[in-house]
């Protein structure tokens, strides 16, 4: 049995409360969040995080706080202190995956980060097993809910940019401030966890070239429909001899490919091998149950020891940008179709998507 | 390092030699076939069973023999003699799955059988993970290459039957004598393994009620898509209080539901939890690489000590056949829809697809 402690009883804290308490392989021993949650969980509520990083009773950590320094400052002080770690959390994981790797295999203890990306989908486990033995040469995912709902309206129901933002919004599907979804941000961390994953090297969010959908409109959604196409906002990670590239932008895809089906808030990834032929998923990729379920995924992988045993990454590993292709490369008075564009030429439009 | 013997050398075990010949993290030691495989296989072939099994330094049997009792002998021996065992063999899974197990743990080895649903799709891991915690309500499975093929040629091409099922011949999708596929027996066994690892109990074929397509024709065809459905043959389990339900029929399901984008050869897979809202993975059901690679990401488990510990399953389980929904029930002449049928009333007709 594991004795675990849960960093913050939000949305994805509470869900793994529910799943983790009356299951035989699991202990919640403490639950950390502020004095306020008092009444509503008595005597687990721990107020102070070194308490329970020096509890040497609690093997087992789950950082469900969100955000990005308190986070990182529970995932160091637990390694540290031999404890696993299980987090959702792709802010921190994108930026410190090297050293949270160096410091679980120096400790001997496990850091696991499956619903990191695309939530309930098992994804990071079969990705990172497949590329121990088969040549993968591109992922390419929907994996943010917000944008792709906010696509799906637009798209399929012919909503407004702001009537669908605004949907999204009262389904807790988007944040107050959209933008870090609309323009890309989330998807360059899960672009860089993933690309980090196949090719065992430390990938920096920074060198991930994005494109958004902050300046989508109508007219734009209409053009890319009257091609047979579809717009998805896309991470696409590709590897070969010439390098890694991992690029977040729009791709009018075909209306019968696999992906186009990934509508509303699912997330959709395509994982494309030498051996692994193509490869759909297709789930929630964020919310209560299905991050709960992949967290809980991970941490019965920790107590039956089956988790994956991640070695060190590579040092630091420049991408490129894989630009080939067709593109559309609209500004206010008119459309262009280019070729293999250049970086410049694509951040000088004032929307671009790729044409598949 | 594992030191691996490969039991035949087919298209399957051609595909797992490729893709661990030249892996460090193995060294294929021996294969087995016949003495006509000595030009191209040299001093790894060996043609007699009991000189693998007993040889002490082969840590792990790869068995890609096909069929029942040759490939049941070696799985039994190699386990006795405290060898791991992998298999894509769902015939000898399904039958003798119980049998395994209990042998694998008394003798702390491991049998694993990724490929054995589902071909490349990373099924049986998550499945088996997800049913560690949370409730699974329902598995809908297309999980048979052959069949699906004929019928999206059926559906999207008008093809003939008889045409389709030649097609899928030259293609090398079916067996000469296709009926097993048709008839939905291979869609049996994978409903047994897959039901028996959610229950963890013992499953027997028999007692899988299934219903299978050799009696569709164009106009049955016709009649599904006229009511704005697509035709597929699905595995259907259902967990609940009352009882395991396992049924193979062919059910007609919206068009614009997730696996009626499953076409051609491809298998495609719901899985419905409590907390696993719908998750669907789409891939390819068999052939070398898809198999291959499914064996293998089992090697890859086995050799990093984090293949899945199945327990020994509990006794026998009978299922019940959960018949509830709406039927189509054709006859020579006359089409009937019936709510909640028995048994018998589908059994009686000539070809039957439930409606969703």
């Amino acid at each position: 049995m594991n004795n675990i402690a849960i960093f913050g009883y939000g949305t994805v804290g509470k869900g793994v409360y529910e799943l983790t308490k009356n299951n035989p392989l699991f202990k919640v021993a403490a639950i950390f969040d502020k004095p306020e949650k008092k009444e509503e969980l008595h005597n687990l509520l721990v107020t102070d995080i070194d308490s329970i990083i020096l509890d040497k009773s609690i093997d087992t950590v789950v950082e469900c706080l969100g955000g990005d320094s308190l986070p990182h400052e529970v995932i160091i002080k637990s390694l540290k202190n031999k404890k696993n770690v299980v987090t959702s959390n792709k802010e921190t994981i994108s930026k410190h995956l090297s050293e949270y790797l160096r410091l679980a295999n120096e400790n001997q203890v496990s850091i696991q980060f499956e619903a990191s990306v695309g939530g309930g989908i098992p994804l990071i486990y079969p990705l990172t097993i497949q590329s121990d033995f088969d040549e993968i040469f591109e992922v390419k995912g929907i994996l943010n809910g917000t944008s792709n709902f906010i696509l799906t309206k637009m798209s399929d129901e012919k909503m407004d940019k702001n009537e669908a933002i605004k949907l999204a919004q009262e389904k807790g599907f988007a944040e107050k401030d959209p933008t870090a979804d609309l323009e890309g941000i989330d998807m360059v961390r899960k672009g860089c966890i993933l690309a980090s994953l196949i090719t065992k090297k430390e990938i920096h969010n920074e060198d991930i070239l994005h494109f958004g959908i902050s300046n989508l409109n109508a007219s734009m959604i209409a053009e890319v429909a009257s091609r047979g196409k579809v717009l998805k906002l896309i991470t696409d990670i590709k590897v070969s001899d010439k390098g890694t590239s991992v690029i977040v932008l729009p791709v009018a895809i075909d209306k019968n490919s696999p992906l186009a089906q990934v509508k509303n808030e699912y997330n959709g990834v395509l994982i494309l091998g030498k051996y692994q032929e193509p490869l759909t998923f297709i789930g929630k990729g964020a919310g209560k149950n299905p991050t709960a379920s992949a967290i809980v995924s991970d941490l019965v992988r920790i107590n039956k020891k089956i988790a994956y045993p991640y070695p060190d990454l590579k040092p630091y590993y420049p991408l490129t940008s894989d630009l080939k292709g067709k593109y559309l490369l609209f500004s206010k008075e008119s459309l262009k179709e280019v070729n293999d564009p250049t970086e410049q030429e694509l951040k000088a439009a004032m929307f671009i998507a790729r044409v598949e």
